[in-house]
C-alpha cells in the first residue's frame, strides 16, 4: 500500500512553474485582476499544485503553490489553498486525463454571465473558433457553457458541477455568475488555450449584445 | 516633545518608491493619463509621502515625491504637493491604520460617475470581486460608492469627505463626479487590489449600461 | 525542366522568419488568439512558405513554418499545413506580385461579419485610413469588402473566393462570416499594415454600430 | 541676411530624436496604425522636423525624419513630407511659441468625428482632465473643438485651420472628420499630454453616446 501523503517533488516543481507562468500570462490579460481566481495543475493521480489563497497572480512564486489531495486536504503545507480548492478536485476526480483547470475572473465572463437569465446555458454557435475545443470540429456545432448560480457554499457547488460533468464529460467549461470562468485541459498549454476562446466567444457574444439590443 | 517637523529619511525614500512603482503600474493601465491622478504613502503618524503637482505618473522619480503633514504643509520642501493635498490627508487623519492613499483617474471612473444621478451612490452586489474589500466576505454584500460632486474648492470637498469618512469608517472609496476615484489601504499593495477591484467593478457596471440602456 | 520540388532554403528561412514576426505581433494584438489564423510568405514563382496547422501564433519558431506548392502540397515536410492552405495559394496564384498573406482572427472581424446581412458586402467609406490600401487615394473612394459564409468544405470556399479575385483583383481583403480576415500584400510589411487598417477600419463599423443601432 | 536654408543640425537631431520617442508612444497606443499620422518638431523659428511620408511610426529612425522651412518646403533634404505638412507650418507660424505639433489617427477621434453632425464643435464640459489644457483651470470650463470636413485638398484645409486659430489662438486642438486628431505644445512633453488628455475625452465622450443613445 503506498502512503498517498506522499508525492514526486520534481513533478510539483514543474506544475507549481507551470502556474507561475500561466499567471503572468492571465494576470497581464487583466482576467485575474486584485488576486482574484485560482489556478492548479496536476501533479499525479492523487495530487495536485494549487495556488495559496489569496496571492497576487501576475507575479506567484513557488512559495504561492502548494499541494492538495484530490478531497482538497493540504499536503506538506501549512498553507490555505485556494476558497474554490474542491471546485478543481471535482473536475480531476471526475477526468482522469485533466492536468491543468484554471479559473479566471475577467470583465467579459462577469458581466455575460449576469445577463444571461437564470436556468439559462450560454449557446455558441457559428464562431470559427469553437473549433479550439476538443471534439468540436466544426462552427456548426452548438456549444452549451451552463452558468451556475454564484454562492459562498463551495462544497454545494462543488456537487453541482460534478453531477453535471458526470452527464457532460465532454464539454470544455462552465461559468459562475457574476465571478467567472472555469476551464481545463489535458496540459497546461491546452487549458490556457481555452481561457484565449472563452475569452475570445465571451467578448464575440457580449460585443452582438451590446450592438443589438 | 518631539518636533513634528522631523521625519524618518529612509521611510520617505521607501514610502517614495512604493509610489513611484503604483504610478509606473496605474499609469501603464491607462488610469493616470496626462499627469493626472495623485498618490501618497504615510511615513509616520504625522508625516506622508505625495506626489508633487503635475508630474507624469508613469515616470515619477524621488525627486516627484514630497513629504507634507497631516495637514497638508510641505516638510522640507520647496515644492507645491498636489492640489489635492487635503483630499489624502483626511484619509490618514480618520483612519489611522491606512497606509497607503491612490487617487486615480479612467475612463470607466469619469464615465460612470457622470451616468449616475446626482445625489446617488453607485450601489455594487452580485460580484465576487467585491471580496477585495476587507470586511466585505460575499458577492452578497451591498456596497454603496458615494459620488461627490467636482469642485475646484476643495477644503469644501475635503470637509465632505471627511464627514462621510466618520459616518462609513469602512468604506473602501469614493467616486468624484467627471474626476475619478479615490481608495485607500493599510498596504501599497492592499492599495492597489483595491484600485484593480474598483476598475473592474466599474467596468463591469458601464458594460451592463451599455447592454441594458 | 526544372524540378518543382526545389526551393532556395535562405529564402524559405527568410520567408519564415517573416513570418514568426508577424505572428508576434498579430497575437499580441489579440488577432490570433487560442491557435487560430494562418500565415504565409512567397518563397518563389512555385513555393510558399505557411504555418503548420495548429501551432500557438505568438511563438512560432522555424519548426513551425513549412513548405507548399502552389497547389497546396507540402514540400519536403512530413508536417500538416494549415486546414486553409488553399485560401493561400488561391492568392499567389491570381496575383503574381503577392509576397504575403495573412490570415486574421479578431473579435472585431468576427462580430462585425456576422453582424452583415447575408449576401452583403461591408462597405467603408468616408475614412482617411482607406487610403493605406494601395490604389485607394481619398477617403471618398469606396470600398466593398465581400463577406463570405464559413465552410469547413476549404477548396470550395478556395474556388469562391478564387472567382471573386478574378473579378476583383484590386481589392485588398476579405472577410468570413463568424471566422476572420484574410489580406494580402507585396511584402510581409504592406500586408502588415492592410490587417492594421484593416482592423482600424472595423473596429471604427463596429463603433459606430454601438452608437447607431 | 541669413541663409533660411541654414539651420542647427544638433537641434535637428534632438528634435528628431523627441518625434521618434513620441511615435513608439503614440504607435503603441494604437493611436497611428498603419503608416498614419505625422509628427514634427521646431527646430528654430525658420524650420521644423517632421515625419516623411509613410513610414512606420511604432519604429521611426533619424532617416525617416526631414527638415522643411515654415512655408513646408523640404530643406537639404531629397525625401517628400507629409501630405499633411502645410497643417503643421500652419500652427508654427501662428503661434510662436509652439515647439511641438502632432497629429493622430485613433478609432475613437475617427468615429467621434463622424458622430458629430456637420458645422457642429465637439464641446467639452465637466471634466477634471480638461485641465490639462493651459488656460483652462477648471472642468467648468466649456471646450469647443472645431471638427474640419476632410479633404485631399491640403492647402484649402490650410487655410481654413488657419483663420480659425487667427480667432482662437488659445485652443489646443482640432478634429478632421473620419481622420484624426492635431494638437500642439510648447514642448514634446507638453504635446503628448494634450494628446493622452484629448484621447481620454473623446474616448469619455463615445462611452457616454453608447449608453445614452
Amino acid at each position: 500500500m503506498t502512503d498517498l501523503s506522499r508525492f514526486d517533488v520534481t513533478r510539483y516543481a514543474a506544475a507549481a512553474q507551470s502556474i507561475i507562468d500561466a499567471g503572468r500570462l492571465l494576470y497581464g490579460q487583466g482576467w485575474s485582476p486584485a488576486t482574484s481566481s485560482n489556478y492548479s495543475a496536476r501533479i499525479d493521480a492523487e495530487h495536485l499544485a494549487i495556488t495559496v489563497s489569496g496571492r497576487h497572480k501576475g507575479r506567484l512564486r513557488q512559495e504561492d503553490v502548494m499541494v492538495v489531495d484530490l478531497d482538497g486536504n493540504p499536503v506538506q503545507s501549512h498553507c490555505r489553498s485556494s476558497a474554490e480548492t474542491l471546485l478543481h478536485t471535482v473536475v480531476y476526480r471526475q477526468l482522469p486525463t485533466v492536468g491543468a483547470v484554471l479559473h479566471t475572473h475577467s470583465v467579459k465572463a462577469t458581466v455575460l454571465s449576469r445577463l444571461i437569465p437564470a436556468g439559462q446555458a450560454l449557446t455558441l454557435q457559428g464562431y470559427e473558433l469553437q473549433k479550439a475545443f476538443p471534439g468540436y470540429d466544426s462552427h456548426d456545432c452548438s456549444l452549451d457553457i451552463p452558468v451556475f448560480d454564484n454562492t459562498q457554499e463551495i462544497p454545494a457547488l462543488a456537487a453541482e458541477t460534478e453531477a453535471w460533468l458526470a452527464r457532460n464529460p465532454g464539454q470544455p467549461g462552465y461559468l459562475i455568475r457574476g465571478h467567472g470562468l472555469y476551464t481545463w485541459g489535458d496540459t497546461m498549454d491546452d487549458c490556457l488555450r481555452h481561457v484565449e476562446a472563452f475569452e475570445f466567444l465571451l467578448e464575440c457574444e457580449l460585443e452582438m449584445m451590446r450592438v443589438l439590443r
